[in-house]
């Protein structure tokens, strides 16, 4: 019997031990959080300058093995001043991948600068190297040892991969590429924290790097963000950015450059010092949980559980089924049967040049996106489960 | 005996009761902080999706009369919404004080448009109607109804009246000059909750207003902001844009416009429900300590403690000495004797057309705001002095 949208709810349900809602996510409150929540209330320290959030940054350098960790009020923000730190500037593109959350194109267009998009690998979800540099030798110029789009006359300056889902890009191809273009790297780690390439935590690969601590991620903050670096000088820039670039001083208001309110407060940063203590047990959940799906899928026509590449561990941030070719069909089936029975599934994002706002921005053949748009949904993937 | 800083910080300790340490705020946490914040991580509602982000909202409306509030991860944000929402585009300027705080003028320039520096009034410390109008007179062109600074071309879009300290600008006037030239109004009232202008809150006397809760504030979500309006598209405009611009769906992705990730998290909110169950014991204490302090100065040559307006009820956020003419070397002595005995004071903040990166933009002249530069110290106003 062919598969239908049917075996597909089944097979979730078999995993999940399904209740009246199964949310995509949801975060897991089981330690220090009330806690240590009610200790920075108690100290009275709540807001940007308070004990938690400087032992926040501690506890991410130790976790990522990044040299710097700077906390910001959400991962938008930590890519916002990423890109600005990593010399973005308004006349310029950057190249990341079409099929991406809305928050990678609208980080670059913040600064004013233009996405330019680029597709992405099925074995990976992330950008495709090699595709890129094919790609980018047909198009691109070098000037003075910039890259230049020949056809928009703009220079390309950054490139950001985004670890769709925990899984991370294939780093060293991508660096390759971009170190041929002469292009800047900046991680969109957002999906990412717990998971390593090669060995070595996400957003240690590149200039700089974007942490997300939204309510859906694997640790919480609330909201929160955080920007990796293993530059010391871009991390005390990064610092002085997200605080309104006040120069110090004892009584004076003095600002040197245009700056940010973006420095997460100390009450946020309380509630991640307790989740980030707990990281080892929700990786190895999730990990466990994509395990499961990935045994409970097997042998199923048509669709399979994505899986990490050889070269990572990922945090299986999100599960995703991923249909076969031809099955495309199935795919709406499959969100309203899921949904409609209270197990909450999604496709992946829709294109972001197939938002009205990015309409017009550069892009390169974006086949592989494409049909990844019509077969992808994604399941749920709370560590509790 | 001619009064020296020596006076004046005996004079400050006759009020405070001077502990160790003195600073010049603080929050207080003797509600119900720990309560609401517990059942916030309870819920796990803690990220932009949760039940005690609406509850603030609406706590909000009641408290301030506004029709409509939408919380924001702080008053920057709540300001660059508000004015992108007035219409302000990057080829505009946007009137304010140069004696106002480094957010005010960043946040016109998030959207590319730039700052156009205005006086003050002493007997306010807000915008100068009467000598904004003669200004306005002098360099502005109407065009097709729009006001143009004729010397640089540009529309000059909106104004933001900064109610500084707490204490509310002569809004009637203001409006009225605003009107004759066709300017949007923009309160920054991120000092002015709980602050009123002829018997309404301010943040009602304009099109859209700024509210700022960060740490200093005289309540706190940690960080965190609000917008006012008693537009209802406006409102809906608000929220839609401060949530990513996405449009409702049960599972599609879809954004329509470039957004930002500015939605006040509920563990912030939670501690603000908290917080402004207190207002009216915070403003009656603000208020009895600014009396104390008027008391104290009363009879002191050279010196009086800032008085709201006739026409105003202030919060009195922070308390302000404003020296006479002629006194401006006790400033840096005031600073450094008081700073030195552990009690906290600052001078107001540097004139924005001081700094660096605002050095170029236009300005009138700013004589009023010169001479207070000099001639301002905000001394300890926390209100549990």
């Amino acid at each position: 019997m062919k598969t239908n949208a049917n075996t597909i709810k089944q097979t979730i349900e078999k995993v999940i031990n399904k209740e009246n809602f199964t949310p995509l996510h949801a975060p897991i409150f089981e330690g220090n959080e009330i806690k240590y929540v009610t200790d920075c209330i108690e100290s009275n320290f709540v807001s940007s300058v308070g004990e938690y959030v400087n032992r926040l940054e501690e506890m991410l350098v130790d976790y990522t093995g990044a040299k710097y960790a700077v906390v910001t009020v959400n991962g938008t923000a930590a890519l916002h001043v990423s890109l600005i730190l990593a010399g973005v500037e308004s006349a310029d593109e950057v190249l990341m991948p079409a099929l991406t959350f809305i928050a990678t194109a609208n980080a670059v267009s913040y600064i004013g600068a233009m996405p330019h998009f680029v597709d992405v690998d099925e074995a990976t979800l992330g950008i495709d190297a090699k595709k890129l540099d094919a790609y980018l030798s047909g198009i691109s110029q070098m000037r003075d040892g910039e890259c230049f789009n020949a056809s928009s006359g703009k220079r390309i300056k950054a490139i950001v991969p985004m670890h769709t889902f925990g899984h991370p890009v294939d780093m060293d191809a991508l660096n390759k590429v971009a170190e041929k273009y002469n292009i800047t790297v900046v991680e969109d780690a957002a999906e990412s924290l717990g998971s390593f390439y090669k060995g070595k935590h996400t957003g240690n690969h590149s200039l700089l790097a974007a942490v997300s601590f939204n309510g859906n991620k694997i640790i919480t903050t609330g909201g929160g963000g955080a920007i990796l670096t293993n530059d010391e000088e871009l991390a005390k820039k990064a610092k002085h950015i997200t605080t309104t670039a006040k120069i110090p001083h004892k009584w004076e208001f003095r600002h040197d450059m245009i700056g940010y309110n973006y420095r997460m407060p100390a009450l946020n940063a309380a509630l991640g010092v307790a989740q980030i203590e707990q990281m080892d047990k929700f990786v190895n959940d999730k990990r466990e949980l994509a395990l499961r799906y990935i045994e409970a899928f097997r042998g199923i026509e048509g669709v399979k559980v994505f899986q990490e590449p050889d070269y990572a561990k990922s945090n299986y941030w999100l599960n995703a089924l991923v249909l076969a070719e031809g099955y495309e069909d199935m795919r709406d089936e499959i969100l309203t049967i899921t949904n409609d029975a209270g197990i909450m599934t999604r496709p992946i994002w829709t294109l972001m040049n197939k938002l009205e706002m990015f309409r017009d921005c550069p892009k390169m053949d974006l086949s592989v996106s494409e049909s990844l748009e019509m077969r992808v949904v994604n399941i749920p993937s709370g560590a509790w489960l």
